[in-house]
């Protein structure tokens, strides 16, 4: 399974007063599609918590092509773009019927709970590395 | 200093489709509004954490009055409605130019870091319960 | 349906520096709640908007019993306790296999877009008024 | 005034599980420097609306250097990068006591009420060209 598709409903809470989804939204549903994408992968990222293990956000972008409105139901398909020792990468799309309205990246720095950087344990690595789709 | 007065500028990511600001962005202002207070009364709430001593919170009421909007400058009105060992009631207000947009109550249960019930250390006790406001 | 059932799973962006979902969270969960009740009864929160009608909401009470914790899966039980021309009063209850962890209530004004009360149009009354719970 | 300095505290409910600001929360940060710059550079955002320009967000990207922790003052350095009929783009910093925490930048498209793409009226081009830094 090298792709999660993540449902969402908009919440109204995350509509803003432009009537759309608020742009800091995204990165919160992101998140979530991670989440999901992990835990389809054998060890969800509580998990991976409960090992020390932490997946620092470095870097996000995010491109937004159509705004998303309360009540609709949207997808978040989440792929991974690379996976190393000490970095792992992460590509998003969010689409509602197939339209795409945004997409996304998300950089993550492996780190201990006390944010210093470490390397991921051997088993985590065989779990992203096998996922990344080429 | 029986009262303390936050002033927020209200942001666009806190309002919603109604062109307002969202309902459930009224505790988070509550909450700045509480951190104000302890910190005017000696020692602020990151002091407490520091210290094991934690306030849950128990309850939550808030009554809706007129809206805000984006760009507004709102203040928030704190004071301290009783405190005890083990219980902590925070009163607040909302306002705009001297009109009252909003109203909250929370009460707290104090913990440790584990969740678990726990009593007040003789100096926070000093520090809250000399500031409650009759 | 007298009630509805909502599955939340708990995203990472609602926990805080405690380690568990912040309180400001499960009015949003009550309003996902609310939403998934009107669509459950007939016409959709979006479909009373598009005809000009507003819930705004008036009072807000949460009572909280145990924390929730990241990607925990919770539901929220949402009925309604009341409903009448000008108002709406929905109750809430936040679960996680079985155990309570929370309980809410929300008072609603019929508005109009500009805020100003109005009264629930004929149609939606009757939807609102047989599925109130006694 | 080429740039602005907002000061932020940092509130509770942005802290996330790992004990720091959850990385959603750095946008709503840069949108509120964004917010404060109009507002020096003469006509606020909120004035932008009223005559029926909106800078839609089409690119959003940030890049975290440290964490920011519960009840700490944060500053956001905002100025503009370019400038045009139909696009802006701002830069933002994030600092602590002078230590970059994170930095960012945001790419705008210039559209109506509606979302359809519009240029910029003469005045706030004015306003914005001169803002600027080369």
């Amino acid at each position: 399974m090298l792709e999660t598709l993540t449902p969402i409903r908009v919440r109204y809470a995350e509509t803003d007063a432009m009537g759309i989804v608020h742009h800091a939204v995204y990165p919160v549903w992101m998140e979530l599609g991670r989440s999901e994408f992990l835990r389809a992968q054998g060890q969800g990222y509580s998990e991976w918590e409960a090992q020390g293990i932490f997946m620092s956000v470095g870097e996000l972008k995010v491109r937004y092509r159509s705004p998303a409105r309360y009540d609709e139901l949207v997808q978040v398909r989440t792929w991974l773009k690379e996976a190393g020792r000490r970095r792992v990468v992460f590509g998003y799309e969010v689409t509602r019927d197939g339209q795409r309205l945004a997409e996304g990246e998300s950089i993550h720095i492996v780190t201990g709970p006390d944010g210093r950087a470490r390397v991921l344990p051997d088993a985590l690595l065989a779990q992203v590395a096998g996922a990344v789709r080429s």
